[in-house]
C-alpha cells in the first residue's frame, strides 16, 4: 500500500508508491523507459476496453454498452494508481516524521477513441466535451470531503512523462494539500487581506495594460507568458472574470476556453515543432479545505482565481534547479509571447 | 543581460538568461540536445585551456604556468554564465512584479585533467583535494557581502543536465535567497525556536536509532535515504557533529567526507548501473543573509546543519509533479538503503 510522507525540512509531501515497484533490476534511465505500444495492445483503443479497469464514466453513442466500443470520451481508474480509494485514511506521527496512508483517487480520461488525433487536432466541440468531463469529474470528486485537493493534468510526449501516446489526461484526488498549492493559497490570501483584490485579477489587469506577454485574448479568456516564467514558452490561460472554481464553469465560458486552448496548442505545435508538454488545471480546493483550514483559505473564493498552466518541456532540470527551486530560463516570456502571437495558424 | 524575476504567487525566483538565447529555431527536445564532444575540442582537457575564460584558481605542479597544462584541478568562469559579476546590482518593482539585475558569479570546477575518470574513480586523496577547492571557493565568495546564497552542485550524465562529460562541478553565487532554501531556513529556525535543537541533528539521531534508512556510517559522517525521499535512491550525507558551514570544515572531516562520498558513488554506480545524478551541497548562506535577514536566520548557525544531497535521475518529472511540488516515488527509502548497504564493493 502506498503512503504519503512529509519532509519536515522542505515542508513538502511525497507519495511512496511501491506497488509501482522499482527494484534496481528494473530501474531504467529515462530515455530507455518508453517502449512503443502497438494499436492492438493499446488499452485506450476501442475494442480493448477489457484491458482497463471498468469505466467510471463515458460519453457514449445511444444504445452502446459500458466497457465496450461506442464511446467518444472514457474515464477509467488508473491501472497503476499512486493512491487508492480503498485505503484507510490514517494519519500518524513517527518520531519527527508524519505519515498519511495512501488514500485517494487516480483516474484516466481517454480523450478520444482515435489513436491518430492529439488534442490540437480535436474540433472545438469535442474539446469542449473533454473539458465538460473535467468539470463533471471535479464536481463529483469534490463531494468526497476526505479529499484536500483534486488536480487534473495532462502529459503529452514521453519527455513530459506520458507512458502511452493515445491522447489522455489524468485526475488525482489527494488527502493532503500539496506544498506548491499551499504556497499559492497563502500568497493570494495574504494579498487579498492586504488589498481586498484577487492577485490574479491584478496580474491580468497589468498584463493587458502592458500587452507584451499576451499571446491571445478573446471575450472571456486571456493567454499570457508569466512575467516570472520558469520555463521557455510557459503559459497561463485564465478567465478574465473572477472565478475560483472550474467545476462551476458555465457553457459559454467552456466554449471560449476550448477555443483558446485549441488555438494556443496549435501555435505551440507550429512554433516549437510538436513539443512535449504538461498542462495542469489549477482550481480551488474542495470545500473541506476551506472550512477546516482557515489558515489556507479565509475568503471562500474571493482570493483564488482558477487557471490552466501549460509548460512545454524544452529544457533539462539539473542540479541547480533541484537544489534551489530556482529555474534558469533561456527564453524571455516577452520573446515567447511574441513568437506565438505572430505565428500564422 | 540576465535578470532575476519573482513570481508573487509561487513565491519563487527565476533567472531569465536570454544570452543563453533560445529562439524557436534552436529549441530542441531534451534528447536531441547533447552532441558528443571529441577530446580535441573538449574545453576541459589539458592543452585546451585557451578555450575557456582565464582561470580563477588551480591546483598546479610547481613551475607550471596559469592557463596552460600542469594542473590537477582547475576553476574557471562559466563560459555561458547565468549571472555575471559585472552586472550592476539593482532591485526594483514593476507594477505587481519584482526584478533584481543578473548580478552574481557562475564558476566551473574541472575536477581532473583526465577525460577517462569520473568522480567514483578518483582516489580519496584526489577527491579530498576537489572538496578542499569547494571549501576555498566558498570561503572566497562569502567575502562578497552582496551574495545572498552560494551553491555548489554537480550534474553527471546528460539526463542530469551535464553538457560535457569531462568530470566537473559548478558554483553559483546569487543575489537572492532561493525559494527552497528560504523554506528550509525557516523550517529549521522555527524548529530550533520550539525545541532548542537542530532539526538535522534530531533527524540523524532518529535515523541512527531506526537504522533501516542508513546506507553507511563512519566515525564522522552518516549517509541515509531520507524518510520523505522524493526520488528513488535519493541520499543525504551529513556530518554527525553539528556544523552549519562547509567553508570551515577541518582536515579530518574533509578526509572522512571524501571517503564516504567515494564509497556511496561506487555503490550507486554498481547498484543502478552508472546512473545520471545531481548532487547539491547545502550549506549556510553567507553572513550577509544572517545579519540582514533576521526573519530567515536568527540563531547564527545553531539551527542549520550542512549536508550533501545526492539524487540519481531515474524517474520522469511529469505534470503532477510540476503542478503540485509533489513527487511520486516508486522506491521506498528503506528498500533503496538496503540495496545500497548490502552491495559488496
Amino acid at each position: 500500500m502506498s503512503e504519503l510522507r512529509y519532509d519536515p525540512m522542505r515542508k513538502s509531501w511525497v507519495i511512496i508508491a511501491t506497488e509501482r515497484g522499482m527494484r534496481p533490476s528494473n530501474q531504467q534511465k529515462p530515455e530507455q523507459s518508453r517502449p512503443p505500444v502497438s494499436k492492438s495492445s493499446c488499452p485506450f483503443c476501442p475494442g480493448n476496453e477489457d484491458r482497463t479497469p471498468p469505466e467510471i464514466f463515458a460519453v457514449r453513442e445511444p444504445g452502446s454498452k459500458p466497457n465496450g466500443p461506442g464511446w467518444t470520451i472514457r474515464v477509467i481508474p488508473n491501472k497503476f494508481p499512486a493512491l487508492t480509494i480503498e485505503s484507510p485514511r490514517e494519519r500518524y506521527g513517527k518520531g519527527i516524521y508524519d505519515v498519511v496512508s495512501g488514500f485517494g483517487a487516480h483516474e484516466v480520461i481517454v480523450e478520444t477513441p482515435s489513436d491518430q488525433e492529439q488534442m490540437p487536432d480535436f474540433t472545438v466541440a469535442h474539446l469542449r466535451d473533454v473539458f465538460s468531463v473535467y468539470k463533471n469529474r471535479l464536481a463529483d470528486l469534490k463531494r468526497d470531503q476526505r479529499f484536500r485537493y483534486i488536480m487534473i493534468f495532462k502529459n503529452y510526449g514521453s519527455e513530459a512523462g506520458a507512458s502511452l501516446c493515445h491522447s489522455h489526461s489524468q485526475i488525482i484526488a489527494i488527502p493532503v494539500t500539496p506544498s506548491l498549492v499551499a504556497v499559492e493559497l497563502a500568497s493570494v490570501r495574504d494579498y487579498f487581506h492586504l488589498k481586498e483584490r484577487c492577485m490574479m485579477c491584478d496580474i491580468i489587469h497589468q498584463e493587458r495594460e502592458e500587452g507584451e506577454r499576451i499571446v491571445i485574448e478573446d471575450e472571456h479568456f486571456v493567454v499570457f507568458a508569466p512575467f516570472g516564467s520558469s520555463f521557455p514558452f510557459e503559459l497561463r490561460i485564465a478567465p478574465k472574470r473572477h472565478s475560483h472554481d472550474f467545476s462551476v464553469i458555465d457553457e459559454e465560458h467552456l466554449y471560449h476556453f476550448s477555443t483558446v486552448v485549441k488555438d494556443v496548442l496549435v501555435r505551440l505545435r507550429k512554433v516549437l515543432n510538436d513539443p512535449p508538454y504538461n498542462f495542469i488545471l489549477h482550481t480551488a480546493p474542495p470545500a473541506a479545505t476551506r472550512v477546516g483550514k482557515p489558515d489556507y483559505w479565509s475568503s471562500i473564493g474571493e482570493d483564488y482565481h482558477w487557471y490552466l498552466e501549460l509548460i512545454p518541456r524544452m529544457t533539462m532540470i539539473a542540479g541547480f534547479e533541484w537544489g534551489t527551486g530556482f529555474q534558469i530560463n533561456p527564453t524571455s516570456p516577452e520573446d515567447a509571447a511574441r513568437f506565438l502571437r505572430e505565428t500564422e495558424i
